[in-house]
């Protein structure tokens, strides 16, 4: 077996009708391109055993590869695991492991095993058995070595299909392959793309292994770097040999990280330096304090931070000056300004950063447009506030934009 | 014209790599759904025109319509337009009127408009091209009558293809179509979904008019109730005879809402009620506000929140006994009873929630171990308190599953 190229087929009736959004095809894509393998389609088939059949011939004509997943479960209409047998000619057989593991399942949870659920434990016969150790259905390599072809079948529920993926997948892929990929993806803030790309255009158009590529992603721009490899290691070496490169340029500066997000950097800076941070929000409303503390371990730079919507709130716990209420309102520089301060005080943090401003989609003025934000920052250096205008594209975009701002002053801010 | 099938067909490498989630499938399936089209397939193709006429040729095989999202920018690369134009039997022509939007586009913004810009005002010639108030790119919708055939495409940002779908799309569906289709989510927690369909299932088997379906989505279990009716107003009054019958049954008292969230009902609830909420957060640092305040209008019902990591903070904000912290630890069911009253208190509200627990991974104990998550909410009238045994599915589970459930903890505490 060789896999030059891989095809994603998901099946399920709820992704049809958007009810849930296809992030295990993000996931196995990101991971097939970090390990060499080409996709040039992917799909999305219902419930329905005919057409699956019609999609997976196709797709098997196609690629060396077919990835499946959903369909797996104890109802009549979960038949995935079934079709792809028989398109493999495979015959189906009670595969007595992973029934012993699915009645140990239910004794477990001291729930009966109705009829249905035996079903689970049917597998094609001569595949490799992919444990689930998430959940109850188990995944299945099924390969057809004369024709270089595979198939290959994992649970819907991202929970399940990505440690299973993990586990028994990428080493199966690995096994396959004479080169090894390494991937780095290199965080950018405050440089736009066409900014980025007119900058290093030579050193992209010139760079063979690795190769360097610009995407802009969330607010930002990424550079991805890729080596081909017969080591790892020597993979390692050549991403971190154009990372430095990368940093020598105009671009280096704007560099914040390697394969992160803002709040991770963040809080591996925090902890870094034995520092402390505190947040004051009110437009944001927790959502900063939220992508701070997303990040395991956050509780050792974080103690505590203040939502303040109401000026009350403002003026009691951040001790924002009645005056400065008044005088310039709640979404004002001076505010901003009192606010970092008042909460670095009030946690006893060596940082304190805050954001106010109008989310929208009310509150705007001629003067103060929906959109219009303060983020400010406070050490016991001084402070520095920063005034944002952005379009007025929703009130998520606003808060997500500006709790993007915010993380990166306080980055810059020690 | 006439649609009774259409598929989606997404044009970006960078869905094929995984560098972003295709959320434009997961809207456009939605809004097809309520509209009454049905989906047997929906795929993905890279930049890449001699695939996307295959997986065209092959879509408009099978569909009546096929939606194409991405590839209209600038560059070389952007292909889509000019590809579905050959494929329908169309030239590119220049199109006056979105030549002068995008120089007038270009004039605002003060930046020089490049040759490759111009690409974007060519469009299939006899189209209806969809002007594009969001951003550079225009879409279009071009038919073939006599076969019955029609492709529409639509600009890859969802920000820009989601307004253009609503304002030119729906429409035009609606127009070819002899019926109206009228969908609710029925939003129904603390019941699981066997239970829901036990109870419901002669109700189910037997509706036809509207129909009465139910799916399991992120964490609760919601029916979905939907009526083909020649008017809305017809199917509007069947959607709501249907919610009445079902309020009537075992499922009524855990139904919290209609087409909605939790957090939209906590807010909604609060508004009618006139009533302040208030929230003390520990291992979900910000996020259960963060939810809150999402929620435009929740200005009126929140004045403010304390993210307390910190046991200090717990002690000096919110009034938590330094014994109770002593005794029984941060992740007790009396440290979340006095976070919840000691913050209504510091906010002055009405409702004070708060949770506290371990997020996970690190820091769970045989006694309590990861998912160990303690809410509670207080009154004036009295306060009450839940543990909550999460599996430990991972630090944003745990976080969004303890979320869910305390906005759910105050719904029904007022």
């Amino acid at each position: 077996m060789k896999i030059n190229c891989a095809e994603i087929l998901c099946v399920g009736t709820e992704i049809l009708i958007g009810d849930i959004v296809n992030t295990n095809a993000a996931y196995i894509s990101k991971r097939l391109a970090a390990l060499g393998v080409n996709q040039y389609h992917q799909g999305v088939v219902g419930d329905n055993p005919q057409r699956l059949k019609i999609f997976l011939k196709e797709a098997l004509d196609r690629a060396d590869l077919v990835i499946l997943t959903g369909g797996l479960g104890p109802t009549y209409d979960d038949l995935t695991k079934e079709t792809v047998a028989e398109i493999m000619g495979k015959k189906m057989a009670l595969h007595q492991e992973s029934y012993e593991r699915l009645k140990e399942f239910f004794v477990q949870r001291n729930i009966e095993m109705t009829e249905n659920n035996v079903k689970q434990a049917y597998m094609p016969e001569e595949c490799m058995v992919l444990q689930n150790d998430w959940g109850t259905a188990p995944g299945a390599i099924i390969e057809n070595k004369e024709e270089n072809k595979a198939a290959i079948i994992l649970p819907g529920p991202p929970r399940e299909m990505k440690p299973m993926f993990e586990k028994y997948v990428v080493p199966y892929i690995e096994s396959l392959s004479d080169s090894v990929f390494t991937s780095k993806n290199v965080n950018i803030f405050g440089m736009g793309e066409s900014k980025v790309e007119s900058i290093l255009i030579d050193l992209m158009q010139n760079s063979t292994n690795p190769t360097v590529a610009p995407y802009a992603a969330d607010g930002e721009v990424r550079l991805r770097v890729t080596a081909k490899t017969a080591e790892k290691e020597e993979g390692e070496k050549l991403c971190s040999e154009m990372i430095e490169k990368l940093m020598q340029t105009e671009v280096g500066k704007y560099i914040y990280g390697v394969d992160t997000t803002v709040e991770e950097a963040l809080v591996k800076k925090l902890t870094e330096k034995n520092k402390k941070i505190a947040v004051a929000e009110s437009c944001t409303g927790g959502l900063v304090t939220g992508k701070i503390t997303s990040v395991s371990g956050s509780s050792a730079v974080l103690d505590g931070s203040v939502v303040s919507y109401a000026n009350e709130i403002k003026a009691s716990l951040l001790n924002v000056e009645k005056n400065v209420l008044d005088t310039f309102g709640a979404v004002s520089e001076q505010c901003a300004l009192q606010m970092a301060d008042g909460v670095r005080k009030l946690m006893n943090a060596d940082i304190g950063i805050s954001i106010t401003g109008i989310a929208g989609p009310t509150g705007g003025t001629p003067e103060k447009p929906v959109g219009t934000v303060y983020i400010a920052v406070s050490t016991e250096e001084g402070s520095e506030c920063q005034m944002l205008t952005l379009r007025n594209n929703g009130r998520e975009y606003v808060r997500n934009v500006s709790a993007k701002n915010v993380l990166h002053l306080a980055m810059n801010a020690f």
